[in-house]
């Protein structure tokens, strides 16, 4: 079957399930509609079973046959068996959990080496809230909440790396969590933060441009020409300085070119 | 005797009386030193003699002579007595409280014609938290928290303007306002949003640089080149986008250029 160019979905957690499911039907759609094939990896959850058979229910009410792929060891990850359920899927999913429990299993597998290939051969990739910090090449594994950027706001760890120019976070003004992630930017300027508001999306496509989902917002940050100062210097205060760091606060349907680092304008705008 | 170009002291409230009271020292010795003559308007609070006792008794300490500036009412700030207490004065205090009330006594008096006067000569105007908000011309009077510019996040109204190019919000991290101030600027991009935290406060020169002072940090905002849309839209949302504002989150030392809207590089950084 034909699909679209390949296409990554990072959903800020807790998408609308029930009602207005306009994330998760968009994720359907880009993965083929009524003939989608959506492989579940409940992988970062502490509840894989139930959390899986959620997503298969969902998954069904919106028209899309799928399967669980109960990859919960790396023993499993390296499973044929579960490998070859990924390739033949037009749509992966990975739920939410724990990020770190997620990469430790999934790094270095038959099954990452599955996913990986089918989003060159044009599948989409979603993942939510855990799901999707873990794309990043660096990815947040905790930290402070707050506004203010400070010397040991965020700790950071290798994550998937399936978008290496974005630092993504989630649940992300519900859990107050800028001063995070202006951290974590400053620490890796070369890369975007993205910040994703629950029940909000980043529908990253190939060609590096991304598409805003939802209800909520997303918070592109920006540090590549931002002076920093005081982030490594011994500490007499935990503050630190990022001057001119900027600010995208996007909402539905807005588009930003993440290689040049540019706003898209809409039509009509 | 003697005084500096004229200077404004804005603090985010709750700067340090008792212990580490770099902020009102700094005042002090902007006014004078132990030549200085502070004038307190306790005009903002709702217990005003206690707010003034109680400051009186701090800049004793800090070896500067105070006096009580009693204006609570319209007819107050209109007395030549205290029109003329404010003229004598090195140094003029404006203290916390409400900003509603501090402007609504003292647009239009002779108190306030006394105090811009004094400004023009020399003299520093220092004002903590309402105190503070009620130097920009349009002030923000209230809001929602949170870091969403949204709709109907920021309540705006005329302030003293002393400083025009200035929208200053307070208790600005602790009371988590990034989302009302990216509103005022979206709204007013002609003017910086500048968040101050509490501890903390800007000297804003007669020319346009402003300095930081304190424990924690400022956050100054440029929408001048964002994009905003869906601000004055039929509401589908509360959320509306704002694409490109520059942000520097600034600490002790810095100091930034406000006609230019640039941050301005410390010796050794």
């Amino acid at each position: 079957m034909d699909l679209k160019a390949s296409s990554i979905l990072a959903v800020g957690g807790a998408e609308d399930k029930v009602n207005k499911r306009d994330i998760l039907e968009r994720f359907v759609r880009e993965a083929g509609g009524d003939r989608a094939r959506i492989a579940i990896l409940p992988t970062a959850s502490s509840i894989p079973d139930e959390r899986a058979n959620f997503y298969q229910g969902v998954f069904s009410e919106l028209g899309a046959a799928s399967q669980h792929v109960p990859i919960v060891t790396r023993s499993d990850a390296q499973s044929p068996s579960h490998a070859e359920a990924i390739a033949q899927a037009t749509g992966v999913f990975l739920t939410g959990g724990d990020q770190q429990r997620l990469v430790e299993v999934l790094s270095g597998t038959r099954a990452l080496d599955a996913i990986r290939d089918r989003l060159t051969e044009g599948a989409v990739l979603a993942g939510t809230s855990a799901g999707a910090s873990a794309f990043s090449a660096t990815m947040i594994v905790g930290g402070m909440t707050g506004l203010r950027p400070r010397r040991d706001a965020v700790r950071l760890a290798p994550g998937l790396g399936v978008i290496t120019r974005l630092i993504i976070d989630q649940h992300f003004s519900q859990r107050d969590r800028l001063g995070r992630l202006m951290t974590a930017v400053a620490l890796e300027p070369q890369r975007l933060g993205v910040g994703i508001d629950e029940d909000t999306a980043i529908l990253y496509h190939g060609r590096g441009e991304m598409e805003v989902l939802g209800s909520g917002q997303v918070f592109v940050l920006d540090a590549d020409g931002a002076v920093v100062h005081g982030l490594e210097e011994p500490p007499h205060s935990e503050y630190f300085t990022l001057a001119g760091v900027v600010l995208h606060v996007l909402t539905h349907g807005d588009r930003f070119d993440v290689p040049s680092r540019r706003f898209v304008r809409r039509n009509g705008h």
